[in-house]
């Protein structure tokens, strides 16, 4: 059974919200940590953000999200890289624990899948000298196979295993059940990342599903064996927060989100 | 540039119609070969089908299909073997190179990935015996990892090589563009199936899929690299019949079928 001490709010799962509702009702449900993203980090202000965020005693699990270093020119992929670095200042003003990267996919008009891994790759190594310079660790996160065109073109935590061994410190992984629970050898990946888990993101997986974005499910509702999932994790020697992160557009984002987060409670302290 | 010698009409591109109207269009447009899926075949019935397509002179790269061997009791999967053995009797009455197999996903209720797995491969390993004696190959096909839980949870073409190790002779692959486009070390795989390839179906991956199972792309249309893909399958060894398989049912489903293959030999001539 996960200890609500350890949930971590990911704000995309009460999408309407600014970041001083979402830390608001943080507090007020008792949810001790919370994964913004930048959008509504970036309306408050980054500074702003932080100030807010420590002053309610709440703990950052990550900013989401950096990455998106696939383009079709170097000048595109320059840009990226810039907006990169501007997001992992980010990340050092709200105190997270890293910086949450969901890498890109083919650029535009391109087939050339290879080539995208290959952009990711440096993408990732032009940003590591600066994360590490700031001490802001990188959380690479590989989004399922259903996204390697337009998201993300790391589809399994074994590749992003693969490219923290070759591209070393300053470089983990964000575990996310939805995108990898299919995975083959999943245990043994799991195991593999080991110290380099910097996230651990639960949802559920619904049958049917009915988009490919914006259909994921609550915690228990769908296929995903959570506990033995979190028992790898813990078995990998992680212990930090776990995210909640639900993507809904016909569920749970039209629910008010106090009721959203009531159920997220409970589903995390039952089912994760 | 794939010659339409090579050309096979998975019947599912044509949906609305009957046996007898594929054979007819395929005769009229000058394609040598189909994969009919099993229920228009037993509509006409397996004996009668296989005489209408063998004195039409057509030839067939495939019966699709057979698997689903998961179940929740040992009752349910055995009832799933009978009617594989069914399918493969049904597969030598028409003449089809390979039995096609997508092989179920989790059982009702089951959260057990693993398991079903197992399953998967006992209940491939209960088929075999009695497909070698029919001199009926299975072609094993992964499938996409977004249909592990209600579909197939064999996800990649590295798992399927794997089971074909294991279970040997008389089990082969059957590699469909559209499942494993997005693997990690494809090529390897694709060289390392080798001789196993028994069947390879082409369609395209549209971006944005609108729909998990029923929004496939024309050749050309999305952003798989077919004509890489075509090479690696050449290079593995592979000359045999070229499937066309398109789910469609908001695009092509909705085409008189005459049209719809019109563009299928253009663009099988111009994208493969």
């Amino acid at each position: 059974m996960a200890d609500k001490s350890r949930l971590s709010l990911n704000t995309a799962t009460v999408k309407s919200w600014t970041l001083e509702q979402c830390v608001e009702a943080c507090v007020r449900h008792g949810i001790p940590a919370l994964d913004p993203w930048r959008d509504i980090v970036q309306k408050t202000g980054a500074e702003a953000a932080g100030k807010l965020i420590s002053e309610n005693g709440l703990k950052v699990s990550g900013l989401c999200r950096g990455g998106m270093f696939t383009g079709e020119d170097e000048a595109k992929r320059q840009l990226a890289l810039d907006d990169n670095k501007k997001a992992v200042d980010e990340a050092c003003a709200i105190g997270a624990d890293c910086l949450v990267l969901v890498v890109g996919g083919l650029p535009a008009k391109s087939k050339d899948l290879e080539g995208a891994r290959t952009q990711v790759r440096d993408g990732i190594g032009g940003l590591l000298d600066y994360a590490r310079s700031c001490n802001m660790p990188l959380g690479l996160e590989p989004l399922h196979p259903m996204y390697a065109a337009d998201r993300a073109c790391v589809n399994t935590l074994k590749q992003a295993n693969d490219l923290c061994d070759e591209l070393g410190e300053g470089l983990g992984v964000a575990i996310d059940v939805y995108h990898v629970w299919w995975e083959p050898n999943l245990e043994q990946e799991i195991a593999r990342a080991g110290k380099r888990i910097l996230g651990y993101h639960v949802c559920d997986w619904l049958v049917p599903t009915r988009d490919l974005l914006l259909d994921r499910g609550m915690m228990g509702d769908g296929v995903i064996d959570l506990k033995t999932f979190s028992s790898w994790i813990e078995k990998a020697g992680y212990d930090g927060l776990i995210e909640v992160e639900i993507f809904s557009a016909k569920n749970w984002w039209n629910k008010p989100g106090d009721d959203v987060l009531e159920v997220v409670i409970e589903r995390f302290e039952t089912h994760v």
